[in-house]
């Protein structure tokens, strides 16, 4: 197994760091990396069973870190919690595409407004925060080329996509108009240790291990699509480099895999053959979802390297091992 | 004068067309070109006093419209409203970038969240309406080049555009996911008869209007950005040609104007000239604005062109006579 989060950034020992959406699967794995460096650790989550906060997430380093339940779209806590923190990564947020066009108002309540209320809680209470914000590559929608850099249109196929958008924006807006220094990375499929395999809230991936792991069926829907895939350790240091860089600043930037791009057929085979258990089958792409996919995606993540020095070191099959021997200790606590 | 809103669009004779914004600049003149087509026009304006709605704008058509005063916030109200009608012109919005960036919340509920309410509305109730949706080149944010087309970034630099860019991005995915009949018209500088001049609140145009019809001085900011413009009439048989269309179905189309582009100075004088009266003063631009100005913007309208026939015909000398003679006419009606 892969040692978890495995980084040396320096600069944040002794550094008071607050991430939202710190149970999560993201926020989690960053937390403990941040405990190692030394930091002050605060944890803001609200525990929706939907989204991805579980308190057997922080397990090992539960004593480690302040951990303040509460949600993100609440502007009273907010503004209280910024207060003293040097850093903000601000990972909170509903993931899940459908969720999102069965209840637009929610997913627009968490991914918006919310980012807005913590910009002004941190303008007011905060201004010289540092912030990191969570963004996902969701919001290019079906590329018009390959790989997809920061050049690429945004033009997101759903409302969770149009809401995250309009969260990135905000803190783009807020870091050139009002001097927070604020940046984004936009995600593609991040996996690893912890993800959520309830369900395909937080990306297919996460339902496909759960499938194999009860010895069921894969269902792979297309199957040619190519996508790339982030290990969450590399996700973690990509985090860490642009919060400490100043040349993220105002700026809104790919993170991509260490792996070439490879299509989902072949990606699922290799869960089941990484798993020892389970099968796949490809079906033909249920309508209601064909409307909001998006074809092939793989980032060109250069100008994140350029910016922070960062390059993500966990190639797929060594990740996948992971996270399904991860997963396979650890079934019924993400059941 | 130019006679108001000179069209002839057929295809809307009999038609059941609902405008919100209806007691707007643009609204209220769409309302009286859609009348003379022989349309059954409701509109519907919260009247906000810092938004555009006046009764007064309707005066000489309020026989022959219906009038419904209530927000677009209220989701019940829209619910009933959309229901019946054949075309929305969607025109509602909180168009201030300062006021943006003071109550960002009521930015955000006005121009994203009940944009989405009114797509709810239409996709539960009226699936089958055409939805014509007002959006800004405030969107794009400060151009790479020019002119400025729509492969362009959309990169807003204040709260107000990333919450039209939502508004606008939510009609394109209600489109292609739903398919509800949308498009979005990116419009640019509209000026003319019944645009608000009591402040900058819409365009900085109407208040150098106004400045000059008080025997007042322009202040120019500036005065080397170009900009162009769209005349009101150009600008209503822009959105019927975008309804009547199906080529402009799921697209985000920009309108611009019958003349190239002029720098701010230049316009100054040109006010200043029609009217003979008032004087212009460049000044610094403040560095409040600073920070949110785009510098130059003027923008390519082909793909509106080739989509609908479309074709802009009023002249900035002609226009601003038309305009200014109106607004001298009317003056205290607009304060």
């Amino acid at each position: 197994m892969i040692e978890r989060g495995a980084g040396g950034h320096g600069g944040y020992a002794g550094r008071r760091v607050l991430i939202t959406g710190g149970l999560g699967f993201i926020g989690s794995t960053l937390a403990a990396a941040l405990v190692r460096e030394g930091a002050l650790v605060t944890l803001v989550d609200s525990l929706i069973p939907e989204y991805g906060g579980l308190l057997a997430n922080i397990a090992d380093i539960e004593d480690q870190v302040k951990v303040n339940i509460s949600d993100v779209r609440d502007e009273q806590s907010m503004l209280y919690l910024v207060q003293g923190h040097d850093y903000l990564f601000n990972l909170a947020g509903q993931t899940s595409h459908m969720d999102s066009m069965e209840d637009p108002y929610t997913d627009l309540e968490i991914n918006s407004r919310a980012q807005l209320s913590i910009l002004e809680a941190c303008r007011k209470r905060r201004p010289d925060i540092k912030i990191v914000f969570a963004s996902t590559r969701q919001i290019y929608g079906r590329p018009d080329y390959l790989p997809v850099d920061e050049r690429h249109l945004v033009r997101p196929v759903d409302v969770n996509g149009i809401n995250k958008m309009a969260g990135e924006s905000y803190h783009i807006v807020y870091n050139n108009v009002y001097g927070l220094r604020a940046c984004a990375l936009r995600l593609t499929n991040t996996y690893g240790p912890r993800m959520r395999i309830k369900d395909a809230r937080q990306t297919f991936l996460g339902i496909w291990i759960r499938r194999v792991l009860e010895d069921g069926a894969i269902e792979v829907w297309g199957g040619e699509q190519l996508r790339d895939f982030t290990y969450v350790d590399d996700v973690v240091s990509a985090l860490l480099a642009a919060g400490l860089s100043t040349a993220t600043e105002g700026r809104a930037l790919n993170v991509g895999g260490f792996d070439p791009p490879v299509s989902l057929a072949v990606l699922a085979d290799l869960v089941v053959s990484i798993a020892g258990q389970g099968t796949c089958v490809v079906k033909e792409f249920p309508a209601d979802r064909q409307r909001i996919d998006i074809g092939d995606y793989f980032a060109d993540d250069n100008e994140l390297r350029a910016a922070t020095g960062w390059s993500p070191s966990v190639g797929l099959r060594q990740g996948l091992a992971a996270t399904i021997a991860y997963c396979r200790e650890n079934l019924e606590e993400y059941l």
